[in-house]
C-alpha cells in the first residue's frame, strides 16, 4: 500500500470517527496522522455545520490545529469528565492492547483517556496485529539519571534505543521529558511488562494502553470496519 | 526540644555521616536541612584535610552550596555507580520505610538512591517513629490533569493538598512537576499504597522509600545512634 492509499484509509477512519461527536459534547483529540484527518473534518462540522462541542487535546500540536478551526479548546483540568476521546494508535491486537506514543505524546494520551468515559481509537488496517511489540515502546524518561535507566532496559533484554530527532539531538516531550523506544519485536505479557517498566524509578510513563479502549475503528478498502471491546 | 538543639543533633549526625566519605569515592547527596550540615562538614575536610571525592546531587540547592564548597559535582550519567548516598529523610520506623520529599525533591532522591551501592539517611530522634505517615507524604504529579489525579486521591481518602508557596503559587519540582502531599496520618500497608500510587496516572514518583536504606544515623543528645537494616 502506498502513502496515498493509505492516507485515505487513515482519513476515511477519520471522517467515520468525527460522526461520534454531537453538539454540547467534551471530546478528547489525540494526536497523530490519522488524528489529523479526524480534526480537519470536526473543524469542517464546526465551520458548515456549526456544530459546537469543547475539546481537550494531548498535545499542543493538536491543540493549534484545532484553534486554527476555531474549535474550543480548554484545559484537562478545566471539565469534570470527558465524553469520548477520540485518538490513534501505533499497533493494536485482538485483545484491544495496544501500542501509543510512536507521536511522543503518550503521557498526554494517558492522562486524557484515563479520564475519558469512552475512549475511540482510528487507525488504518496495518496497525491491527497478531500481538504488539513490533513498533517499538515508547517510554517517557526523566532525563535526570537516564541513562541509568538505559542500561537497566539493556540488562533486561529490551534493546533500548533514546528516540534522537534528525539533528542527533534527544526529542523531548511536551513535559521536557526523553523518549526510550523498546525495539521488543513480540510482547507476549504485556501486564508483567507494564508492571515492571511503571515500577523502574526514572519512568513516568509507557505506550503500553491496555484493555483501555472501547472501540477501534479501521480504515478498510471496504469500508471502515468497527472493532468492540465487549471485556473492558 | 527548640530549634537550636534540633540544629544540634542535625549537625552531630551530619559531621558523623561525612566520616563516611573516603578519598576517591563517587559519594551521593541529597537535600535537606541535615543534608546542608553534611555538606558544610564535606566542604571543611575538603579545605583542610584535602579531602579528594566526586559528588552527585538530588538538586539543585545542594549542588550550589557543595560547588561554593569546591567540591566537584557530575552529573549522575557521567558516573557508572554511586558508593554511597547520604541523605536526609522526614520519618523513618523500624523497618527502615521511611517518606521522604518534604523539600520537593524526592524524584531525583529516588534515581539517585536507586542507583548507589549503599544508602545512609542522616535524621535527628524526631524522624524515628513507630508507624511513618504522621509526615505528610509528597507525591509528584504531572501538572496536565492534576487536578484530576487529586480527585481521585479525595475519593480513595488520601487527603490531598496541592503544596503552594507562601505567595499561593503551586511549588514545582526541578522536573517542572507539582507535589501533592497526602495526609495519611497512619501508613498501615505501605507497599500497597506505594503500587497504588505509582500506578496511578499522572504520578511520576511518590516519597515512600520502602526498605532502601542501609543505615540510619539519628542524632541523638546522648550522641549519634546508628541503626543497621540487615534485612536488605
Amino acid at each position: 500500500m502506498d502513502k496515498a492509499e493509505q492516507d485515505a484509509l487513515k482519513k476515511a477512519a477519520g471522517v467515520e470517527a468525527a460522526k461520534l461527536i454531537e453538539n454540547g459534547m467534551i471530546a478528547g483529540l489525540g494526536t497523530g496522522s490519522t488524528v489529523r484527518f479526524l480534526v480537519d473534518e470536526l473543524g469542517r462540522r464546526v465551520q458548515e455545520e456549526g456544530l459546537e462541542f469543547t475539546g481537550v487535546t494531548t498535545s499542543r500540536r493538536t491543540q493549534e490545529q484545532a484553534e486554527g478551526y476555531g474549535i474550543k479548546i480548554v484545559d484537562i483540568d478545566a471539565v469534570d469528565h470527558i465524553d469520548v476521546t477520540i485518538d490513534g494508535a501505533d499497533e493494536v491486537d485482538r485483545n484491544f492492547n495496544g501500542i501509543k506514543g510512536g507521536g511522543a505524546a503518550l503521557l498526554w494520551e494517558k492522562i486524557v483517556a484515563t479520564n475519558s468515559n469512552r475512549i475511540v481509537w482510528i487507525v488504518d488496517e496495518s496497525k491491527v496485529v497478531e500481538t504488539i511489540g513490533k513498533f517499538p515502546l515508547p517510554v517517557e524518561v526523566i532525563p535526570f539519571g537516564a541513562g541509568h535507566v538505559i542500561k537497566r532496559f539493556e540488562e533486561r533484554g529490551y534493546k533500548p534505543v533514546l528516540r534522537k530527532d534528525a539533528e542527533g539531538k534527544e526529542v523531548r516531550t511536551d513535559e521536557n521529558n526523553y523518549v526510550v523506544d523498546l525495539h521488543l519485536d513480540m510482547i507476549e505479557h504485556p501486564e508483567d511488562l507494564a508492571e515492571d517498566l511503571i515500577n523502574t524509578v526514572g519512568v513516568v510513563e509507557h505506550g503500553l494502553f491496555l484493555n483501555m479502549v472501547d472501540t477501534v475503528i479501521v480504515g478498510n478498502p471496504n469500508g471502515p470496519r468497527v472493532m468492540t471491546n465487549s471485556n473492558k
